[in-house]
This record gives structure tokens, C-alpha cells and sequence, in this order.
């Protein structure tokens, strides 16, 4: 007897088949005797076709009219999996953003949600109603249709799941649970039962691509179980009592379970790459004070989201060089912008590589545990793999190396920290 | 500068670029310096994706349900015509049904509108913006999405035309207007310029299929302008003063047109056939007080719309034959009610002929015309047409025929009635 909120996405609901075996995912849940909530996405494929019809519409598209448009595909799928609920003879029923209210505050087309003060949701999931709920749309103060750009359904399911106080919020997805590195670099991956909000936001940010970073925020912020499995199951059957996926949560629930099962932290959860940094070298750079804000602070007023800086001990007297990431997408822009304020900044010449990688450790156990940076650059060292740049935090140590070398470093790594499988997995 | 409503049919709005020749016709109505709102239908064929979606999840689908999945095919075209319209440099926004709020009541599936009360919708327009509206669509009661069943769209308008006090409502369609008779079986058939509601009325329920009937009671009881015409004219070619469809008014409006014109009434203003009818004929029916309610009372009660009734001369003493018509979709169910019930209202036989057709004659100016019927009867019977059943209304006669001289009947009475083009149309 617990209170869920199950969310599929657009893979799980592509057609009324597919949305029938969601149903019976869903049943089981409910027949087991708990309250459950569903957040759907549009089907596969739908929102790309409406948001095609707004380029054609208008290329410079007004977001407010593009949200009454997109919004359509959530809510088409949320009237079908109530209808098809229906036919298995449960209760359910539909509530749109605009019903709940699923107040959001910010642009259209990339809202954020604001508040859920769902009693009438409650009520109806107290009197054993299924809650049918279209993701990623919500409406804003003036009453108007807002989305929550792409990915927004993961943040819906769990703003919902803090809404109605749930037990835990379901996120089933095409992989089943949060790998220690990815499955396709590392056959001896492992799947990790539990990981804590701080662990997954790094993981995530970084490159592993389970959930909506803002989603994983949004349950540390209201301290929500959230649980990422496949919904590639068996149909119907519910999760078993050893975990199917892998279970999100608190340092403190962390802590608990650790307590409980008697089980010793490992230093390093997980290990997480990204090929899509781009390295930026000022060479010459007056070694003066405020020289590295007046670099920083420009990049930062024009949106540009600079990750890790090296300020090299300076080479000649008065001048060093300074070497930061930004993402490859905004690497042209962030060039333009340096190359006009040469004069200004002083700098020699910019130098630029597009071919890095970024290669992460990240854990919790880290903060317990001495030696886990030296580990990782003997690790490197020892297969010959240069590191360009290091930046750190409390549970993460990240590195930055030709991108040729992203699969074999992941491999030395998830070696060195002891967390390759014993046997491969499936 | 006027208030102008329009709407537009799901074939004109089938795709982004008729949805362009949409707005350069709307564009041109709002250049022209008069306010406007416009309500869409969903794409040609998205609504009957979206029904089928609704069939393959639940063949006995919740009405309610299938109101939010039909619901968004008529939102995602007001929002992209909203876009449409701003690419074109033009102010406006979209209104769904639940932001007006467009509140309906009776059945969900087959809603009908209670009132709209837009003081922010007329705001909107004075101010210059165009306003969208997603036709079909309105809210019940408990705040639930409800929609106005097939066809619903051109209802919408009218009642969005008597919210706003539009000077006239445009419903854009295939067809360029009302003409005296189809078109396809009488080539001179002519255009009527003006019609009046009572005339439309009987015109629409016996086959004209232009507007939809509840369109036409609503913009009659709100005295509301309609003008049918076609949008596969001229790309943003405004109407021009002489009409270019059919303007349905009030009968005051049409007198003072009439006057102003100087020009007489004719007795028969169109005539209109309906193949869709059953005869049936309980034979020897007890010629007793009461007998006929009694055939009728379980037809009404089952929903059976009968419509011609003619109850011969006794054969026999104290007997008597009944014959009148019902649709043909509900012949069966008729038949198998009045088999059930053959022992309490004492008939001999049932027979039944579904080849049968209605052709009516309609005219406001029958009332002061006398010899309309004798010249229907006249004219048939002197093609050898015989005549199975007769009713007549203050401005309408309708006779019931064989089905197969159809054709030959319609065109037989426009020539009859003076209707005929001088020359052929086009």
C-alpha cells in the first residue's frame, strides 16, 4: 500500500498497443492496492511532427502558440491511456496541466514549475481513481498553455510526485536503471540498486543520460524517491521486491540503507564521459588582478556555460595562459566574442580543440576516502593517456584527454575503482 | 469596420500552406480595418485519426475521455494559424475553449453551448489582435473538456458571433453558398443570395448539407448574420459588394432587402430531397381513440425521429392503415419495436419500403402565394410521378416518392417553380 506516480515516455506510448501494455504495468500497480498517478509524453515521433508544423507555420515562432500546439501530443496520450484503463475495467480519468493547475512561471516553451496544489488530484487518488497525467505541460499565470522543453515529462512526474506526497515516482525508460559507466564502453558495467540526488546530478550533468537534470533536482529539493526502470518488462508484472531499476535517493536515506545492509561505501559510484567539451586556450594573458573576470565575466552575460578553468603558473614574468571547457556547440560563439575583446583582455592567441573529452568519477565515498584523485591520474598515467585539464569537486574529479582516448580511459577506470561486474552483463 | 466572425472546414485548413491561404484571407478582413476572430476546424482527416485511436484503445469509450483526445486536432490548427497570421506580421492570439470559456452543457461528445460571456475576448479583438478559436470545443460544468459532436465547429462560430456582437459570421466552406436545388442534379440550379433562418432551416434538415442545423436555430435565436461562402477563392481577396455567397438572415432582414430591392417574393425559394427516409405502413390498425398515440408514444421514447404520418380513410369499419416515414439508419429497431408490440396495438402487418425519397419544396413565400401544393401535385403527375405521402408545413411541401424518379422530380419542380438559371451555372 504506497502512493506512486509512474511516468512513460514516447517510446512506451507510440500507439495503442504499446499504450495497452503500459496499462497493464500501470494495473498491476493498482490492483496491488496502492494510489497511482501516470505521467505520459506524446507519442514517439508526434512532437517532432508538430513542432515541424510550427517551422512551417512560422520560423521565429511566437513559444506561447507553440505550447498550445506541442502540448496537443501529451494530452492525446494521456485521454487514450485513461480510455484504455478504462477498458481493463479500472477507474481513471484525465487531468490536464491546465485542471491540476500545474502552475509554471518563466518563458514558454522552457516553463518551470511553480507549485502543484493538487486536492482535487488527492481526493480522486484516495477514492482509487487512476490519475492520468499529460507531461511537460503546465499553465502560466495568465492562464495560458506552457511546456517545459524537451524532457520536461521526467520534472512533471516528479512535481507531481511532491504534489500528492507519493511513496516514490516511477521513471520507466529504455534502459533499466543507472549503470555504473556506459554498458557499451564497459560490458562489465554494473547497475547501481541505489544512488543519492547529489551522485545522479553529477552522473547526469555529466554525460549519463537517464533523466532530466532539472528532474533530479527537483526531487532533492522535495526529497522524492525517484526510481528510473525499464518499461520493457514483463507485461504486468510488478516490480519484485529486489529492485529492478535503480532507486534515487537522500544521503540520509542513503546512509540508512548502507547502515542496514551492513555494506561499506565505495569510493567512486560511477564513471561518466562527455565528448561534447570543447577546450579554449588564451595564451599570454596579463598576470594581473582582474584579468581572468574580465575573460569569464563577458562569456557568462552571453549565456555561454564555461566548466572547468586552469590558470597555468605564469611562464614569463607577468603573463600566463588560461585554459577552460565549453560546450562544442558553443565553441564559434565564445571564439567571436574573445577575438572582439582581444585588445581589452590582452591575450596573445586562442587556441581551440574541439576533439576532447571529459571523463568524470563521481561519488559520495569520495568525501571518506583519501587517494581517489591519485588513483585516477596513475590509472591514466600508466596507459599513457595526458591530461589536459583537472577540475574537482566534493564528490567528483574530472579530467580532460584527447577524445580517441574516452573508451579507454572509462575502461582503466572502472577497472582501477573495483567496479567492473564479475560476470559481463546481460 | 466591422466585427466579423469566420470560420473555416478542415479541408481548407488540411496542412501549413492552406493554412497560409486561410490567413491571407483573414489578413485581408483585418486590413481591411474590422475586427476578427476566426474558428478552425481540426486538419481534413485528423479527427477521424484521432476517433479511430479512441476505438482501438476502448470500443465503449468514456465520452469524456474522448473529448480530450478529439479536443486537440482543432487546438493544434488554431495554434499554428495563430502562428501563421504572426508570420505575416499580423497581431494574434489563440483561444481554447476552456480560456474563453465556451461553457457547453448536456452530454460530453455532443456538449451544447450554454453561453460565452468574452469580455476579455472582446478586449483583445478592440485592441487589434485576431483571435483564433479551436472550433467544436467548450468546457462543462466541472471544468472537463467537452466537444459539440461532428460538425460542431460551425456552431461555435455562430455562438462566438453572438458573444463578440458580430456584425455577420463567414462560414468558409466547398461549397460558394445555398443554391435552389443540388446543384449536381440540376444544372441551372442558381445561387440564393439571401435565405431566411426559417428557410435555411427546412432547406438544411431535409438535405441541403451546408451548415449544420443547430448552427442555424442558434444564429436565428441570436439574430445572427451567417454568410456561407467558399474559400477556395482568391488568395486574400475580401468579399466584394455584390455577395459572394449566401447571406442567411432574419425574415425582418430579408423584408426590408426585398423592399429596398424592389423586388416581389417568390413562392418556392429552393427545393430539397432526402434519400435517407424508410415508409412503413401498419396495415389495419383499430380505428379507435388512442390507437395512433399508441404506435407512436414507444417510437418517441426510443429515440425514433418519425416524420411524415398520414393515417388513410378506414378500408373496413372500425380499421384503418397507417403509413409515415422514419430514417432509414433506425427502420430496424422500428420495426422490431412495433413486431414486440403487434399484439397490443393490433395491426395486421408491417410493411416496410427503404426506397423511397423526400423532395420539399420550401418558401417563406408560400405563406402569401396560394396554389403552391396544387402545382407540386400537378407537376409530378404529369411526369407520372405518383405521390405516396404528403406533409406539409407553413413554408414547406413535402412529398414522399419512389427513389428512383428522384432526380427526375427535383428537376421537374425547379423548372415548375420558376427556378431555373437563364443560363447555365457554371
Amino acid at each position: 500500500m504506497a502512493r506512486i506516480v509512474m511516468k512513460f515516455g514516447g517510446t512506451s506510448v507510440a500507439g495503442t498497443e504499446r499504450i495497452r501494455r503500459v496499462a497493464n504495468i500501470v494495473r498491476a500497480q493498482a490492483a496491488g492496492g496502492n494510489e497511482v498517478a501516470v505521467v505520459v509524453s506524446a507519442m514517439a515521433g508526434e512532437t517532432d511532427r508538430l513542432v515541424n508544423f510550427c517551422r512551417e507555420a512560422n520560423p521565429l515562432y511566437d513559444p506561447a502558440e507553440y505550447d498550445v500546439v506541442v502540448a496537443s501530443g501529451e494530452q492525446v496520450t494521456s485521454g487514450l491511456l485513461a480510455l484504455t484503463l478504462q477498458a481493463m475495467g479500472c477507474k481513471a480519468r484525465s487531468w490536464l496541466g491546465w485542471q491540476l493547475p500545474v502552475k509554471t512561471f518563466s518563458a514558454h516553451a522552457n516553463a518551470r514549475v511553480d507549485e502543484i496544489d493538487a486536492p482535487r488530484l488527492r481526493e480522486s487518488m484516495a477514492a482509487g481513481e487512476i490519475a492520468v497525467i499529460p507531461g511537460f505541460q503546465g499553465v502560466s499565470e495568465e492562464g495560458r498553455i506552457t511546456t517545459m522543453g524537451r524532457g520536461g515529462s521526467d520534472t512533471s512526474a516528479v512535481a507531481i510526485a511532491a504534489a500528492v506526497d507519493a511513496d516514490r515516482c516511477d521513471i520507466y525508460t529504455d534502459v533499466d536503471g543507472v549503470y555504473t559507466t556506459d554498458p557499451r564502453i564497459v560490458a562489465r558495467a554494473r547497475k547501481i540498486p541505489y544512488v543519492s540526488y547529489e551522485e545522479m546530478l553529477e552522473l547526469a550533468s555529466v554525460g549519463a543520460k537517464v533523466l532530466q537534470t532539472r528532474s533530479v533536482s527537483l526531487a532533492m529539493k522535495h526529497n522524492v524517491r525517484v526510481q528510473v526502470l525499464s518499461s520493457f518488462v514483463d507485461d504486468g508484472a510488478p516490480p519484485a521486491d529486489t529492485l529492478p531499476g535503480t532507486m534515487i535517493v537522500s544521503e540520509d536515506e542513503m546512509q540508512k540503507i548502507l547502515e542496514e545492509s551492513n555494506m561499506e561505501r565505495q569510493s567512486v559510484t560511477g564513471i561518466a564521459h562527455d565528448k561534447n567539451e570543447a577546450r579554449v586556450v588564451l595564451t599570454r594573458v596579463p598576470d594581473k588582478p582582474g584579468a581572468v573576470a574580465d575573460i569569464f565575466t563577458p562569456l557568462g552575460e552571453a549565456g555561454i556555460n564555461v566548466d572547468m578553468i586552469i590558470q597555468n603558473v605564469g611562464r614569463d614574468k607577468g603573463e600566463t595562459d588560461v585554459t577552460f571547457t565549453v560546450p562544442q556547440a558553443e565553441l564559434a560563439r565564445a571564439q567571436a566574442l574573445l577575438e572582439d575583446k582581444k585588445e581589452t583582455l590582452g591575450f596573445n592567441r586562442i587556441i581551440t580543440d574541439s576533439k576532447v573529452a571529459k571523463i568524470s568519477v563521481v561519488g559520495m565515498g569520495m568525501k571518506s576516502h583519501t587517494g581517489v584523485a591519485a588513483t585516477m591520474f596513475k590509472a591514466l598515467a600508466d596507459r599513457g593517456i595526458n591530461v589536459q585539464a583537472i577540475s574537482t569537486s566534493e564528490i567528483k574529479v574530472s579530467v580532460l584527454i584527447d577524445e580517441d582516448e574516452t573508451e579507454l580511459a572509462v575502461r582503466v577506470l572502472h577497472t582501477a575503482y573495483g567496479l567492473d561486474a564479475k560476470d559481463e552483463a546481460a
